[in-house]
């Protein structure tokens, strides 16, 4: 039958690419084989395990020369870096943020913690991401014309910013979505947690961005625990953000006043610790998750039904969790490869549930968003961690 | 002169007190002399460095036992403890939220992350803290009598809930203060980001509020590099906060569905396994932390014009930033007595501004705060970590 695949060949095909003695294997795991102890340790000894000391300045300091931005703002989470960056961005109560559907529910956690609304936007199969295309369509049909401020007419409400979500990695096609926010005035946040490592014609993710931001949770390229990071190439907006995601304290020796409303976000110390001991390693991560990725896609090149997910054109990507795509939508032999898989110990999952269809954003704004629900229907994620690679 | 004080008679009997082999000394330091480096190399080795793992199960067991409540949940910080602490008792936006005008800015954010507005009561000179007695009579003249939620009448608006900040450690006199919160209905949340290991009528601080929070920042009496934590004796709302501070996920094998707008607030593995090793040494830098006040105690009761705070009757302190009082209100020899201290290595500060004083904050409600002013001029606080006294 068209479509169908044989659950058996995909198994072995996924075994043929994962070491037996990495069995049970979990989707993407943390890679602790560098200086981690090191500096955790000379972080303890110093005593400045907290927000003050020097491993917070020199992460940083990491992440602008990897990811070539002017500014690095180190945070908790990826989560409270794009609720700061979305700030800075100059979201306000009452705004739309148009975000994908299919993407991790922090995206649009973030949005509502601005007192902003959501306005779902749909995917393009060749990069898994907000398709640029159809926005300029429907932006078209749902704005009025000759407006400073890019207002919904069906709403009412302004459309501040986009935030597009560099999903599993890949990155979305920035060039024609740069073009529509200068038309429409539409402030451009990209979210590149999963992004670390993956670049749109030859520059790094984030750098498109009024304000970008990354993630170093657990199940990241690199990890610092918890932790993420605003990054931007406006230096003024990357010293507010240092400023909003502390206590917002005016600097004196010993008075206790403040300018503003902080947001107390600050990464400590021993986590920063953490992430630059990671940071050194991740040429070398990105090098092993792409070798994964090619040996993937060799092993499932033959087999009929299903297919592996490559980098979109004018793109290197990271790699963060590969995908495979099923030819067609069929959710019933989708949710028996993911039961069989898992019951062999080999970790796969689903994509998120198109974030519209949840109860907190089911009245929120929304295009057609078909694409989205078809390849929610035909993802899947395997096994993705550098270290399936052996040395 | 009446008031007066020989700044160099004060700075002899902190020298009297400091070990001169501390100097130069910083108000409150992390002291890591326990499993600190065992805990974490084992949290490395493990591997379960973020949100999965034995570590934040732990820390949480553990806070339970040492404060009594049923359930703690373990989060980034203070800050954010406080934030969903408020969201649980219920608090939104266009409510008032009564706090003290004398504490650290966090406790006021906390309140406007909620899109509540913060009200400013008093405090009290014998706690340091919010006064009951004053608020009592603050709320028979400011709010209608005959509903069921208390309203001020003068700005319309829901007055939900009250914040008593345990100020510096010292807790503030809660039986007065939970009469009034059942005769106007408003719903204590305990700050006690100050108070772990301070108790009240003999009960540790944080069991009279529906929620209370703690604190682990690197100037705490335990750190975690930066940590908090949210606790209460409602074990349904205790669950809630868990599932609130995380990406409110519904456990599932694979899927992605959430029922809740998450804040991600977790705490990571690893700061746990610091706060593991710290609160195993807890009962230790609470003992040498009461005998440094004893210390101070004593060498101040002969200096005339300036006196050092002892506990409120009925509490026993964990005296996390010892306190000086000027007899008089004298900003000038106040910052005199800063300038020198501080030139000679001897950190010291004043409190915090009044938080009404900020323009974030300038137009927020507030009763006569003229306690709180006084106790602003007169309050210096000096070294107070547990490793100043020889083991």
């Amino acid at each position: 039958m068209t479509g169908q695949f044989d659950i058996e060949r995909v198994i072995a095909a996924l075994k043929s690419v994962i070491p037996a003695d990495k069995m049970p294997v979990a989707l993407h795991e943390p890679w602790l084989c560098g200086n981690e102890r090191v500096y955790l340790n000379d972080c303890l000894d110093s005593t400045y395990v907290s927000y003050v000391g020097q491993y917070v300045d020199r992460f940083e300091a990491m992440l602008v020369e990897f990811t070539g931005v002017k500014k690095a703002v180190a945070v908790v989470n990826g989560t409270a870096a794009l609720h700061v960056a979305l700030k800075l961005a100059g979201v306000e109560p009452g705004d739309e943020v148009l975000t994908p559907a299919l993407t991790f529910i922090a995206t649009a956690n973030a949005v509502t913690y601005c007192g902003a609304i959501p306005h779902f936007v749909d995917s393009e199969e060749r990069t898994l991401g907000l398709d640029p295309f159809k926005l300029r369509d429907y932006l078209k049909d749902i704005t009025t014309a000759n407006t400073s401020n890019c207002i919904n007419k069906y709403t009412g409400r302004r459309i501040k910013a986009v935030i597009p979500t560099h999903t599993f990695g890949h990155p979305v096609d920035l060039d024609p979505l740069e073009d529509i926010c200068d038309k429409y005035n539409i402030t451009m946040v990209e979210d590149a947690a999963e992004a670390l490592g993956s670049y749109y014609k030859g520059k790094h993710t984030g750098n498109c961005g009024k304000l970008s931001i990354l993630s170093f949770n657990g199940n990241k390229t690199i990890t610092t625990g918890g932790g993420g990071a605003i990054i931007t190439n406006d230096e003024n907006l990357g010293k507010l953000a240092k400023h909003l995601t502390s206590t917002a304290k005016i600097p004196h020796r010993w008075e206790y006043r403040h300018d503003a409303i902080g947001y107390n976000y600050r990464l400590p110390s021993i986590n920063a610790a953490l992430g630059c001991a990671q940071m050194e390693q991740l040429p070398g991560f990105l090098e092993k998750k792409r070798d994964l990725a090619v040996r993937y896609n060799s092993a499932f090149q033959n087999i009929a039904g299903i297919q592996f997910f490559t980098e979109p054109l004018h793109s290197t990507s990271n790699y963060w969790l590969n995908v495979l795509l099923l030819d067609e939508a069929n959710p019933e032999q989708r949710d028996k490869l993911l039961e069989k898989t898992n019951d062999e110990g080999i970790m796969t999952r689903p994509a998120w549930t198109l974030l519209h269809k949840l109860a907190m954003f089911q009245n929120c704004p929304c295009m057609d968003l078909s694409c989205a629900a078809n390849l929610e229907a035909r993802l899947i994620n395997i096994p993705s961690s550098p270290n399936l690679i052996s040395r």
